[in-house]
């Protein structure tokens, strides 16, 4: 029953149910935790601390091609000329000793690497633990040009040669500690703090060398993470993946390229969602979490992409489809950043995206 | 009586010495592996194979700093001027349920990141996980502006804005396919293949997608990983930096800036030992292991760097060190190239490194 009610609140128009959501701060209700639709099935402590049995780990590159540069280097040491592997995707995996048949993979967003689910900056166990001990063969990635994923940085070399002018230098761009502040909802500016929020603000530094320049738009098009995706997605056979901000349009464009082996998705504050007007078959045969956290309704970067979302939801499902919106705040669950996998609570939303998946997919 | 005969052999004048250990190929001796100094303790097959039990894992950045800039970006949706973090040092662990009280830290070299010491091209057991079921508490880096350690790419930025000049770009190189090939000793040139070589060149694809853009010159001085790589040792309190090829160097330095926390020091193929002829006081109160594989003879990049350490390792016992130098085929393992962490044949080489520890140091 409660299923349908969730079913059916997702079904009003995006205007009302955006008016609903984003009901000013004071005006929300409930200290306990309200009914998202599914039932929350918390990993109880036993399971949560103690050593950890894996059955085999690992780590292995998906995607990538050869190309030829003359701009390799400015050293004699290194021949400028040759052949170099650009737009692979870095992947690592732990696989739990009693292990469910559907496997996670996590793809963090922007500025960032796969480091975003390792140990919180306050040094919490990180989602990509939790995953592994809830029972989930758990892979998590470098996006493309990113982390240990290599960039194609031959542009430099042609520049600082004169073999190419500086304007073709690619476009990187490094999120400052004062933006990323505000984009990931800590306060309203460097360093105000929202009331509640949850983000460990003391551990902040451990955040900040987290951040690496990104050259997401300096990536050929469509970006070789989603190529890469899907190509894991049919290695792995039956897998949820689980985006991040600026990557979360990425497990939409994997499903559109090819549906093999998605079984879910679970978009976390993605930083996109499909257009609710276009082409939404490839997400209506299979279930589709859409995730948010707190202060949304106070931000202009943020609000915007929950509309959007919303309606891609709506529309999704009057086409056929199973997807859910969530916003953590509805169900009583407050102060959570935009980096809820670090926030105080970071195991709590663990609990909520395992249980979902546990519940919507054939994972036991 | 073995142990004695060994320091013998290294204290023969570097040329001597060298004349033996540089003899061609055809005049090797001995099937059988020869006495290294130490007894080499493999560790069982029961020990390699099975669900590996962790106490506890994570990851942390170490060091690193803020700097200002008005070249963070040049798109609208992020600031151009702010703070951002660099420098710091990405480090992954894995403390076994039983650990010794000594742990390891892997630092790799040119063009490469801690992929290095994970799951080999052909994906058998990378040495991250062998020294943890070895017992011994593993840390992994990514070197500073290397991997999941972010570099500083403002200055890109100030060039494209034309607030710099070409000539100010970093330098930033990648090593090819063919450079690497002859560099790592795969063969004479790309694709020959030594005879005997024991590198898996047909899973070499993941070797080449593990290769990333080495900013290492574009680094300030010191290079940061070395104050890093000291904090590391003083918070692990009794630890062994093993590095490779370009990071040779590395804990060479670190010891020299402050020996706390380091146990040992082994270099395996190290890009540089220190000058013999300088200062060697801060190396010898501590275990020392130079490692070197095969076909050292054959490469005039290699063969000189096994001469200066020879220098090295021989005057730090003159001054009253306990250094020694392994160069493999001396014992009878034949055919490895200079990624042997990744040969057919790595663990029999991270059983000679694990055995060494475990007799030269307090690890017990």
């Amino acid at each position: 029953m409660a299923r349908r009610g969730h079913r059916f609140a997702l079904a009003l128009t995006g205007a009302t149910l955006l008016g609903a959501l984003l009901a000013p701060v004071a005006a929300r209700a409930a200290d306990a935790i309200g009914d998202p639709g599914f039932k929350i099935v918390a990993l109880d402590k036993k399971a949560l601390a103690g050593p950890l049995t894996i059955a085999r780990q690992g780590s292995f590159f998906v995607g990538g091609r050869d190309i030829q540069s003359q701009d390799l280097s400015t050293l004699p040491a290194y021949a400028a000329a040759g052949t170099i592997t650009v737009d692979q995707m870095y992947t690592r995996f732990q696989v739990p000793a009693t292990a469910r048949g559907t496997s996670i993979v996590l793809i963090h967003g922007c500025c960032l690497t796969g480091k975003t689910w390792e140990t919180t900056p306050d040094g919490r166990m990180g989602w990509d633990e939790y995953f592994v001990r809830r029972g989930f063969p758990t892979y998590v990635i470098d996006q493309s040009g990113r982390g240990r994923s290599a960039v194609d940085a031959t542009a430099m070399n042609a520049i600082k040669t004169g073999r190419a002018k500086p304007d073709q230098l690619p476009v990187v761009f490094a999120a400052s500690h004062e933006s990323a502040w505000r984009i990931f909802r800590f306060g309203p500016e460097y360093p105000k703090v929202y009331e509640g929020m949850q983000f460990p603000v003391a551990a902040q530094r451990e955040l900040w060398q987290q951040m690496v320049p990104d050259w997401l738009n300096a990536m050929p098009t469509p970006n070789p993470t989603v190529p890469a995706l899907s190509e894991l997605a049919r290695q792995l056979k039956k897998t949820v993946l689980i985006s991040h901000s600026q990557s979360g349009i990425f497990p939409f464009q994997t499903a559109s390229l090819d549906r093999a082996g998605i079984d879910a998705i679970i978009a976390v504050e993605p930083g996109a969602c499909p257009a609710a007007d276009g082409d939404l078959k490839p997400y209506t045969g299979m279930p589709i979490m859409v995730l948010f956290g707190d202060y949304i309704d106070l931000s202009t970067r943020w609000a915007p992409r929950l509309k959007t979302c919303t309606e891609f939801v709506e529309k999704t499902n009057k086409a056929g489809g199973r997807a859910e919106l969530l916003l953590l705040p509805a169900i009583g669950i407050k102060g959570n950043s935009h980096m809820l996998m670090q926030d105080a609570n970071s195991l709590q939303i663990a609990d909520i995206l395992a249980s979902w998946i546990e519940q919507r997919t054939a994972s036991k």
